[in-house]
């Protein structure tokens, strides 16, 4: 017999679509999925011996997912900020990275940034790095979910040669960890920019092969748009349309800059889009005309981008920011509202990531990424809506408690799975090093 | 003999201009004033005797001003999101505040709102609401800085029945509590749109015969902007330029909607802008063009309007958005830097209150509004740029210890002054009424 546990929350925002806020419900886990959403009363008279967990000044949401990252970048976090993104990009993150990423280096900034995820309330990494390896290490050492990367970009690093290489290592690495329930594989080509044709078509059937998802950075930058036009006489969307790249398999990252058209064609052909909010204002990259995606239907979700361009690894606050960033820039108040904020990070995600039977949402038989947010201290009161509240007012400060597939990481904010204090005087040693050799 | 107090910061950021991050050194505190800023060791040899105060994982800097709130909203934090202006204004705000607004209510509120703002790292609020006496009295009672205002609107509330008679009571509250060394007064006409020019006039004949400052929303929406054109044949901006409104006394609130004679005009006379970037967003009124108000000079200083527009009273949150937003809707990364946006919430903003010899850096002589903050948690760290990391990284939950004229108010995040459950307890009781009677 699995283990039961009645989670009673003052709260529960099952993200099922058109449900209400549920008042005085429990969240019933059986072993690793959920047994029920009920009535406090209810599920204490249906389970009579099981464990009860009081979360009476709390919200229970599912996981968030972080749609996009570059977990291992938590060891550059604030590294260089407040510069151009060539001068960026050149002059200080390459030369970090080609120095001194390893397998050890991406392992130790995937677990800092699992660390914090699961601290922020985040249940899933949909990371994109060098040494999937390590990511996927992390993953399992700490217990977070993630979307592991077969990413390739056509020039040498320290990590592989060349294409054939950088995939051939990707694959290595799939098939030593297929099998794990806690980790997915996307097929990742890095951009636009740094990906030939031949290697996309490659990676677009390593992906149709294997039955795996696509990540891929496209349209970040006006600058990118107008060097494909200059170098194949096309905007990147329609060289990887050709390609056969955009459909319901592809996680298309940033998206900034889009044209009417080819948001009607994003919708018509089912591509996901992932919104990251704060990076490209960091990175003076634009912003993402989501009320227009919105208007056509595109699912979009959210994510944080890595710690070098968005030093706070925060999911509430791109939550909170894809809702107010879209109303602000189109004068339109009721666009993107919190709940379809909160949809973003949760239920739409997990479809993005093709694993929407399993995850997204509080209910029955999904897995049980479970979420607490306390909504107990000054700050957070009087509460009237706790939807909105989660929005426009929580922080990931007030996440109290987090289950993944039944198991708990977080418990009155101290993680469960990680030695924190081991954890960080490695990265920090890391850092040291990284602080007097350069 | 006052007692001498020596806070040991990691880092030190004083915010006097051009100082560099200072690593170990101590801000020694002398009654209520700050007597030196020195190396530990330093200060240790020169005060051999006083109290220290160990703080080696944190950063210290100036006390945050918060140059634009309604802090008795905070009651209505969450009543009613995603709505458009005029709605949220004319079904849910206004009824509310008619029926509900009081002294009682507003004292309760506000002292809400300091708790949070102390919690922040927030030391001065910039208020605007009705019962000046209420927020005058919270300040006291909390031991939080106030710019309280004799704040005026043209038609009849619960608190006055017109022009003169707002006026009358903002002077009694203001010779009732003149001369609180906390507490600064503003003469604050609403907005051009809910004040005649005659009062216009009255208040700023107010303020030169009391040597205040002046605090009023101007420009928020391109709706007020238009409505002014039709009503008085120009724009608001030259409505108060001919009433000699615009000088170094106005601290002129939003001001979204601006040209480039304006922004010239603005700089030109001296007169202090606010930015509200977070409740501007939500409210849908657009994005202040912040780079073009830094070239041309102008000296804008940072709020987070009132909790019912931004329900996140977070100085931290509104100092990320300013560096963040000026960067993204300009495509410029270089415009904003995280050293710039800390400014605008401190030295800045005390040069906007008229205070700037006492308040807004960490310099000998100045008062003691110290605040600490911790970046010790795992998201905090690495620590590469301590300036960089209170912006984009640190957030109001990494602030531990506040003092406020040399008085400790926050102590390892626990309120000294307020009594917490009895606040909320009444402040819970308020909110239970508002809701099953509305």
């Amino acid at each position: 017999m699995s283990t039961i546990k009645i989670l009673k929350g003052r709260w529960v925002l099952t993200m099922a679509p058109g449900a209400p806020v549920l008042e005085r419900h429990a969240v019933v886990l059986e072993g690793e999925r959920i047994a029920a959403v009920l009535p406090w009363d209810e599920a204490e008279a249906r389970y009579p011996a099981a464990e009860r967990v009081e979360l009476g000044q709390h919200v229970l949401i599912p996981g968030l997912i972080n749609g996009h990252t570059h977990s291992a970048m938590s060891l550059l976090r604030g590294v260089a900020d407040d510069l151009a993104l060539m001068d960026w990009l050149n002059n200080h993150i390459w030369p970090l990275e080609k120095k001194w990423v390893s397998e050890d280096w991406t392992y130790q900034g995937s677990l800092l940034s699992a660390a914090e995820a699961l601290r922020g309330g985040v249940t899933y990494l949909n990371d994109m790095y060098f040494f999937p390896t390590a990511m996927a290490r992390a993953a399992l050492d700490s217990g977070i979910r993630a979307g592991v990367s077969i990413n390739v970009i056509d020039f040498p690093t320290g990590y592989a040669s060349g294409p054939d290489d950088y995939i051939a290592k990707g694959l290595a690495a799939y098939e030593q960890f297929k099998g794990e329930a806690l980790l997915d594989w996307t097929s990742a080509p890095h951009a636009p920019y740094t990906v030939s044709d031949e290697t996309f078509v490659k990676l677009r059937q390593l992906a149709e092969q294997h039955e795996l998802q696509m990540h891929c950075h496209i349209h970040e930058t006006q600058f990118e748009v107008d060097e494909s036009v200059k170098q194949f006489g096309m905007r990147p969307l329609e060289r990887l349309n050709k390609l056969g790249l955009l459909n319901e398999r592809m996680m298309a990252v940033h998206m900034v800059h889009l044209t009417e058209a080819e948001i009607e064609m994003l919708a018509a052909q089912k591509v996901h889009l992932v919104h990251n909010p704060n990076s490209n204002l960091k990175l003076a990259s634009g912003v993402q005309p989501l009320k227009a995606l919105e208007a056509a239907g595109v699912n979009t979700i959210l994510g944080t981008d890595g710690a070098a361009s968005n030093n706070r690894q925060d999911m509430f606050g791109e939550i909170r920011a894809a809702a107010l960033l879209a109303k602000g820039v189109t004068g339109d108040p009721l666009t993107v509202s919190a709940r379809t904020a909160l949809e973003m990070a949760t239920i739409r995600a997990a479809k993005a990531m093709g694993r929407e039977a399993d995850l997204g949402s509080l209910e029955p038989g999904k897995l049980a990424d479970v979420v607490a947010v306390s909504l107990d201290a000054l700050e957070c009161r009087p509460v009237y809506h706790a939807d909105a509240q989660l929005v426009y007012v929580a922080g990931r400060e007030h996440v109290s408690d987090v289950w993944v597939g039944g198991r708990q990481l977080l418990k009155q904010r101290e993680l469960t799975s990680i030695d924190v204090s081991a954890l960080l005087e490695r990265s920090e040693a890391i850092v040291e090093r990284m602080k007097t050799e350069r």
